[in-house]
């Protein structure tokens, strides 16, 4: 019988033995391999934190005490040791287990969380509202300290003067390798006596802490409750303990994906056609917050890392940066995921945008992504790029009109953004026509058409051909245009084809999305046209397989198919 | 004969000696007093700042080497240096001189400016892109310190391993006292001396420099120009310096304004009613970003100092905190700016909106904003605000709404934004029904009336009232419907309205804002209407005084009755 049978929450820990303890952890990381290996996940950084996270929950009384996860991929263990372990089996499905913690799943869950460098900062809010001797515990990487908002919120810590307790994951990577000043002082408190670490931030320093050693676990956790002081408490962890090979690359295991790799990814594609563009002009200037790899950079990185810059998690600092190489007279790159360029709203704006800079956008995980549920869906950025006057927003159907519009970005001097989303390039077009400002394409066109669908971005102009080919089944014709250019639209195509039932296709939110963009021409124009949109309302989208979150909001090409069948056929 | 008379330009001040320089300090000085006296302006930041802003052009070689101004509002010694103290008398009028840098108007301007903590990060970006021996100088004052994307330039800066120059100009400020870390640690400097301050941040310091004494800054200027490092030059400023008055009181003057004030503005409505409504409720909690005066906190601060916070300049990080607030079972209040909210937008997404948090949103200055300009105008939050399904957005129309919609806030259990302008309750109503979720109501009504205008927000609404006047004269009535719930709309008003002429009208952009909303909701529902939308479209407005920018939009009461009169008179 297994010690993780008679575990089902934190209560359950507290009536065992150091010994019986240690190999709970082993079961735990056991059961997280077995449940990565089938469903996908986070596995490096949740086979590193088994241990503190066992120790946390053994010292500390949750939910009464707050344990709060920064970012949230680190939260398995969490899971298995609040009531969730028989649920695991559905981690990251169709509705399943959520990756990251989730209030709605759990009381032991604080926050849903998702993004980096929140949990001090939201420990600073719970440390103002509690009062009931409640522990304040922030479970925080390395990586998530070089946010801004980590800072900002040691910032208010230091003058709010209350006890909290941050738990410094310190496993020196972010998903790459970290980097930055903390990074640094963090190496530099391995190699030396440094007189009262984090002095400056008002921190009681606790540490170095072996962060797979139980005994030393529990002592310094014990340590850091009993004191009256806001605490930091410095763990030494290895991501992807226990598994060799997580080990020795525990980036390539950061996300562990159960499928295999048939096509070159949109990320792949970006990263190599940049490498391209920079063997061409020795201004081109590739950045990266923390997502070499993820972003397809990594292969840029290697090769000219002279005009590369990964700036750590940091996407505010990013784009700012950006405007100021832009400035310089460089032609820099950003690319960073849809849902993190949130991060970088103002940055945007205020410093690329209003400046009118040549800064180009390359954002990656637009629209739905899969697993990692409703924090990673980049859903927003349609509507909050279409607002900027000055941005022109772009979304290539497929891998040759991403590489395209790159190579047209090198003459473009405004501000561009780029989306695609997190997919392999695995439809072929038979239509490639060269990019003009503003100008669409038709992907399939027929003079008898009945009706026409405007779909953008690679997700949705598949899945528009995919619906025409049902309703060709089915007796009816419709034509597939590519909106590439999202913003601004293509006003003389719109004119012309105002007659037809229109029906458009995007992988965001309807609110101030394409749809409603193409509507609004019409009627502030006033042309007569009769116009359905296909976009998401709801949130946030259930959790699971893209095609699952696209049926489930009635997106997917059957369903298309079949709104348009409906409208066709009855009002015919 | 005045020393200023022969300077234009910064070479002109490297001929001159030490005590023609000091002269000349006063003369500008006087010369940024009359003009603000007159203009209105940002006084006490100016004035404290003069000196330091002389010592740099006579020091460094603009615009070869890059002079940057975090935030901008010193800079007016910097324009009267750089060819344009002759247009002072234009400051922030109706198409004047900026009151920040701004690219368009001068090369000595690095990047239009105008929120804080960008300087090190722009300056990161041009130390990657220069390599002529440029000099690259950030002049940061210690509240723009507080913003996390100082931190992250700061983290990156430590990598980068490259000269540049940070003049931190420590004035104790930000415009409320700075709080926080490095405000507690720049006064500790003071107070004892301190191995190698800021090494942490791979800087060599020097300092402190008495920011009032040229012969001294100078020199500092000169040791950091000829070092090889990266250097932090510490100097020590009185804000409102030379203006016995600002000197005592240098948040009064902040921004001096030339006009009396008549009535309550909304900012001191909504400070008020915070504090009754935590006089009723003791888990109400107000939050500010370094804004207690600006947005009416300052009121609140003093009754209620243990219900307060004041985080620094990190808006960031109050959005976060405030969902910890939340978390808690307080039910916190942020009053915050339009366009800083935009540093908050991930906040708003990540921690309120998909925690489903009770966390309300005060939004002061949203809307047009006179004199300060772009980076000032609060035309996107109705856009970014919309498009997040979990989120109500209202804009009371008066004083009196802001009151009632705070009281029904209490008892509102989802994330809650209210947006006003920055103005005074100027304009009196006969109207005033209950809130009731998604109502909206009639401010005018007239069952013969030939049209309707759907207003939202305090300056919309009565500039919808005023047109109905300037047409009631003309013999054409109109409606006039308070859309005080931007999201979500009043849909049975919208049904129930449909056959009229329908004309909207809001201070935004007009992509993703309620006029196209409501196009899309009638489009949507296959609804025959007939939609007029006064927005905004162009971006940047062009700078001046409310009237004037609502004026050049088209959107103010005399553009909006002559469109309604050829509406109705040509269709008629």
């Amino acid at each position: 019988m297994k010690i993780l049978d008679k575990v089902n929450y934190p209560q359950d820990l507290k009536k065992l033995t150091l010994s019986q303890l240690t190999a709970l952890c082993s079961e735990i990381r056991q059961l997280i391999l077995d449940t990565v290996f089938r469903c996908g996940g986070h596995l490096s950084s949740n086979l590193g934190a088994v241990e503190t996270v066992v120790a946390l929950h053994y010292v500390f009384n949750a939910p009464k005490d707050k344990i709060i996860f920064d970012v949230g991929h680190q939260c398995y263990a969490h899971k298995i040791l609040t009531g969730r372990k028989d649920l695991l089996s559905t981690l990251r499905g169709d509705e399943g287990l959520a990756g990251f913690p989730k209030r709605q799943e759990s009381v032991y869950d604080v926050a849903n969380t998702g993004h980096a460098s929140t949990s001090i900062s939201l420990a600073c809010g719970l440390a103002r509202a509690l009062n009931d001797g409640e522990q304040i515990v922030s479970f925080i990487g390395d990586g998530a300290m070089t946010g801004g908002l980590t800072y900002e919120a040691l910032n208010d810590l230091a003058c709010l003067k209350k006890k909290q307790i941050i738990v410094l994951n310190d496993n020196e990577m972010s998903i790459s390798k970290n980097v930055g000043l903390i990074s640094d002082y963090l190496q530099r408190l391995k190699r030396e006596k440094v007189t009262r670490p984090f002095a400056l931030f008002g921190l009681k320093y606790v540490g170095i802490v072996d962060g797979h050693d139980l005994k030393a676990l529990i002592k310094a956790f014990n340590k850091a409750k009993n004191s009256e002081d806001a605490v930091i408490i410095h763990v030494l962890t290895k991501k992807g303990k226990g598994y060799a090979d997580a080990e020795e690359n525990p980036e390539k295991y950061h996300g562990y994906s159960v499928s295999a790799q048939k096509y070159p990814t949109f990320s792949q594609i970006c990263g190599e056609k940049l490498c391209e563009l920079a063997q061409k002009d020795s201004d081109v200037y590739a950045v990266t917050a923390a997502m070499a790899s993820g972003t397809g950079l990594d292969v840029y990185e290697k090769k000219f890392p002279e005009r590369f810059a990964d700036v750590g998690i940091a996407e505010a600092h990013a784009a700012c940066m950006c405007a100021g190489l832009a400035i310089g007279g460089k032609k820099p790159y950003f690319a960073v995921y849809s849902t993190f360029l949130q991060r970088a709203y103002d940055q945007l704006v205020h410093d690329i945008c209003l400046n009118n800079l040549p800064v180009t956008l390359c954002i990656d995980r637009c629209g739905v992504v899969a697993g990692d549920g409703e924090t990673h869906q980049g859903v927003f950025d349609i509507s909050f790029m279409r607002a900027l006057p000055s941005l022109t927003v772009f979304a290539p159907k497929d891998g040759e009109e991403l590489r395209a519009v790159l190579d047209w970005s090198l003459n473009y001097d405004k501000p561009l953004a780029i989306r695609y989303p997190k997919a392999e390039d695995d439809f072929e077009y038979s239509v490639h026509t060269p990019i003009e400002p503003g100008k669409w394409e038709y992907v399939l066109q027929d003079s008898a058409s009945d009706a026409v669908i405007i779909a953008t971005g690679a997700i949705c102009v598949k899945n528009a051909c995919k619906a025409a080919e049902i309703l060709k089944e089915n007796g009816i014709s419709v034509d597939v245009i590519n909106a590439r250019f999202i913003s601004p639209m293509d006003e003389t195509m719109l004119r012309k084809i105002a007659s037809k039932k229109i029906f458009t296709s995007e992988d965001g939110v309807r609110t101030g999305g394409l749809g409603e963009g193409i509507i609004s021409y019409y009627a502030e124009n006033g042309i007569k046209a009769d116009v359905t949109v296909f976009a998401f309302d709801k949130f946030p989208y259930p959790q699971g397989s893209v095609n699952f979150i696209l049926k489930s909001t009635g997106t997917d090409a059957q369903s298309i198919a079949a709104r348009i069948t409906d409208k066709v056929k009855n009002e015919a």
